[in-house]
């Protein structure tokens, strides 16, 4: 049987204090919504649809899914109200499932067997035992241990108020018989809303099949309802993904100082060391190293790559053994080479610096091409702005550039060139010469140095 | 009836193991004693006494407040011996309480209601349920639950031993009867102290009212004896303030690496990477993003303003919009205009930079003044310093200055000049014009670079 | 009696999915062997070997310890198959004892309690308490209290199931007595190994006399067989040391942020703020101070010294009240002397600078001996290096060097001279006299800067 999905992501997320649809807020660097939308799509679904409501459509402008159908609930009247906008969307032949925009961290397992739920033509209800279940709709089980009904808090009676099995309100149903259901529901409570898990009692009345499954791990039926449960949530997520690598083989210095926003790919015996963050896509080749408090994001750093303490990398590609910082930082649309050593006060912008070249002190080599075997000496700075426009430099291979040189682009140093400490290169220089701009120096005889102002 | 408030803070702290006397040492970076006296304050007391012993003057020096009763006491003899010493100087009609200069964290709302107790002529005492309370003086209560003695560790039965309510040795009491109550302290006693605890087993025997209050939570009564539980109280501290600002609708990262030492005011939607520090006091504008390992003290920083990764920022003001790091350095009197952005290694101190300027790469500008819109190169310098004396720059709006370029102090830079890469500039530069000092570059043919030293 | 140790270290450790011998994999910056073998050497052995076998000669030579006899088991066979590889090489008077080389925290006290049953005649074996036991071989004893035989978890009953104490696997045996029981293992179980467990049995059936020890603290017999475990061991290491540091007078701004990977020599008063590494030899006077998110290597740091947040030292020592940082990196083989300030974005390396002087801003020192009160300017480089070979400067006393100089080595600034902003110091400079290489600067009227491209 095809398989639906119905997300609910209209809620506003008052205690969020945020101007940002709660859905919009953030965990592990994506918003929560589409943590729920990917764990949707690992179902392989024929239709996801969205309900949405509260900041109107920037929830789907910042979502951007185009095979998503977005449906806006003008006015939040509860969860039955939310799926009822949803439900007409739905081809009624599927097995539907409904999620919650602010429930990131559901496994796909524990969906999966809902679902198998669903297509045997019953309800699957997820449940979750809770050590303080107070606030919860319990779950009142017969004799035979059979669901009977779920009790809101409000109506439980003292023994019920005991039973620490909760509703998640995650539930799996043929979308055919939940569309007869809806019509049921009923605002008639304190709260003048719409309740979608009512339909399990109406369900139970008609002897239709119930069955629950039954979350393992509290933290992926957790809601998020403020900053502080985000919180939580976002170190529980970081706590799995620091597990997850170091089950295959990743060496974490402090797994409770590790953070990964997005994917990290992994070779064999890799080092990373405290409060380092990873963001985007991250590939790490066999024995790389990372040091402390490194940021990484968007790069491949190939076999044997070192990275010491406090770098920035950013949209690069490292190649094996290279060495980087610390304190370098390399951006965007950057190519280090094999071996290339990149050292501290470094920044390197949109540049390719080849095999085994060393920009080791002080430097801004920015829209450069840096050959090989070329030592770039401390304080060099690449002139590639000219107030108006960007200019590319070309350093070809075994060039030697002296300390405090500017080279103003667009300009070049011809293979095995060398260049003068403090020189300004503004045309190009020949291949295997000496280039330099240096006046002699001099000594002024007599000069007084400046004394301390009395005023100071 | 007024409040008074008596402060012990007298003790050595031998397990701190330090040379500053107990009180001083800091939390969240404030003296112990400070933490205690604030939260006094704000009783609004009539008087402060503050009992202090070891580590004599400095310790009134260190917290230098002129409003409070300081009363040293020669000799350690016992809390009830200092509070004999500060009781002189408090107004006998006071409703007076009792706290310590280690105990910092305990809650004003506490404290009022021991003080609502000694203001209807009984005395309030503050105790706590502990999971394990070897060591502390357990509470003994009759069959009504009305407190009947304190037992102190050694002189516990088995059964007395299993009880969890503790005396936490604050207290509130009518400052005359206090007065009646002191004489009749002995210290005939295995220490030889004379105890203030003993006050209640005396009120009792007279039929005098005594109440508890129990602590809710175990920190507010935490005494620091070593920098064991020094870190506890710190990590107790920042928890509860990260809760705080969470709750006011702050994103943190990781609420568990998060250090505020001082005070944080905060708008909207604001975004906290790992590892911030905050000292002295801070503004965050609405929609504010901090990056990782950022250390920040006494600034504001409008709304919008990002400050990127491994940024140290002090006593600065940074304008809306304004883009600051990875690695920048902000010192203090320094002022960045609207949209300014200042890039990677860059060191500004005591300067204004105003709207839409940038200095994005390995500078130093101090004692300077930049205009608008003005582009400041890599390695720019200003040489404010001559080894005596500091002289200003200025930069007007539209400039743009070369790369590598060395400002020689007093210096002005006329409004859209031009700057060539690698200049010194010792004189005012005209405005609208390019100035330079260049040498032209030459290229020395038939030059050898050195060669490999053998003995290398 | 003597004492003789056998580390049983020929482990693959698949679950570390590492090319790396388990052994070899670092807890604290050393390998886990490294540890046992420290703790062995606290018990003044007269022999200790070290059974190796994955990883091969690899094993050895990491250690590099030339007095360990070194056995090789070319199978892994089992404990028992390990412990009998190595017994022929212990001489049989010794009271022996069984280590392994992935249990690195092992208590020396704790392993001393066992040798005096050893030393007595009997068989010491460690248990420890577990509050899941799953797994493990638990101990039964009889109803004297005596334990009478050691059950695997395969062959437990229900109600030995319960049971929590269980086998460590570390003994304290007579050499010659085990030489008794060695020959009668079986590798007739399910693994088809050789465990050295199976001696209790037979010793116990031989009436000898067996005692247990109970491992206090879990941590001690935890052993490594995935990095999870590893991480976490890792943290109780670190936990504990800064728990001692805490004990002996060092405040830490949080215990759960610091590492330490070596040995820290502390005086009084010392400060470490949060995210601070230590590794290899570490000496802090007293009042020294370390901002947030440092890392030192193998350093002194003498009384009085302040490094600001983010600096990086290595094999560098720093004398009294100097100050370094924030962003400073000071490189090996470096004395900065009595009150020396290394301010941000400098590189100093194997360099002396000497008391009072001063490189505050974006500089390289390298190969430098910098005299005292020296003041060196923002953007100061040594060329040390001319492509081929490293050379020395050296700047006098009192000497005053502009701002973005460049010194070309090997060249020396004399004694209170002053060197022009921008210069390149090609020969020695004289003392007390202006050394500059200047060019007038030049307006040239009618410039006009570019203009933005259409077409970017």
């Amino acid at each position: 049987m095809a398989v639906s999905v119905i997300i609910l992501a209209a809620g506003q997320g008052t205690r969020m204090r945020s101007t940002l649809p709660k859905v919009l807020h953030r965990l592990a660097g994506r918003p929560l919504l589409s943590h729920v939308i990917a764990k949707a799509r690992q179902l392989n679904p024929e239709q996801i649809s969205v309900v949405y409501g509260h900041g109107g459509e920037t929830v789907p402008e910042a979502i951007g899914a185009t095979d998503i159908i977005w449906v806006r609930q003008e006015s939040q009247l509860g969860t039955g109200h939310a799926v009822a906008q949803g439900l007409p969307h739905i081809k009624p032949d599927a097995s539907l499932l409904i999620l919650y925009g602010d429930v990131p961290l559901v496994e796909v397992q524990t969906l999966q067997s809902l679902l198998v739920i669903a297509e045997q033509g019953g309800i699957g209800l997820l449940t979750v035992e809770l050590p303080n279940p107070t606030g919860y709709g319990r779950i009142i089980r017969d004799r035979l241990g059979k669901i009977s009904k779920i009790v809101e808090e409000a109506d439980t009676s003292p023994e019920q108020r005991e039973i620490r099995e909760v509703n998640t309100g995650i539930i799996a149903i043929e979308a055919r018989y939940l569309g007869q259901l809806i019509p049921k529901l009923s605002n008639n409570n304190a709260q003048g809303e719409y309740y979608l898990t009512d339909i399990i009692e109406y369900a139970i009345a008609e002897d239709h099949r119930v069955e629950t499954v039954s979350a393992t791990d509290r933290v992926e039926v957790m809601g998020i309802n403020d900053r502080g449960q985000l919180a939580r949530l976002e170190r529980a997520y970081q706590a799995r993904e620091a597990a997850r690598l170091m089950g295959e083989g990743v060496s974490l210095s402090d797994p409770a100082r590790f953070d990964l926003r997005g994917e990290l790919e992994v070779g064999q015996d890799i080092n990373i060391d405290i409060n380092v963050i990873f963001e985007g896509r991250v590939t790490l080749g066999d024995g790389v190293k990372i040091g402390p408090n490194c940021y990484i994001r968007n790069a491949a750093l190939r076999e044997g790559v070192e990275v010491l303490a406090n770098c920035v990398i950013e949209d690069a590609i490292i190649d094996s053994h290279a060495r980087i910082g610390p304190f370098a930082r390399i951006r965007p649309e950057t190519r280090l080479g094999e071996g290339v050593h990149v050292g501290n006060f470094v920044e390197i912008k949109k540049s390719t610096i080849n095999q085994g070249s060393k920009v080791n002190h002080l430097s801004y080599i920015g829209d450069a091409t840096v050959g090989k075997e070329v030592n770039i000496g401390a304080g060099t700075i690449t002139c590639n702005y000219d107030g108006a426009n960007k200019h590319p430099t070309i350093i070809e291979d075994h060039a030697f550039i002296g300390s405090n040189t500017q080279l103003v682009a667009p300009v070049k140093i011809g293979t095995g060139a060398t260049i003068g400490a403090g020189t300004t290169i503004t045309r190009d220089a020949p291949p295997g010469e000496l280039t330099l701009s240096r006046v002699p120096q001099k000594t002024r005889s007599g000069w007084k140095r400046a004394t301390k102002k009395k005023s100071d």
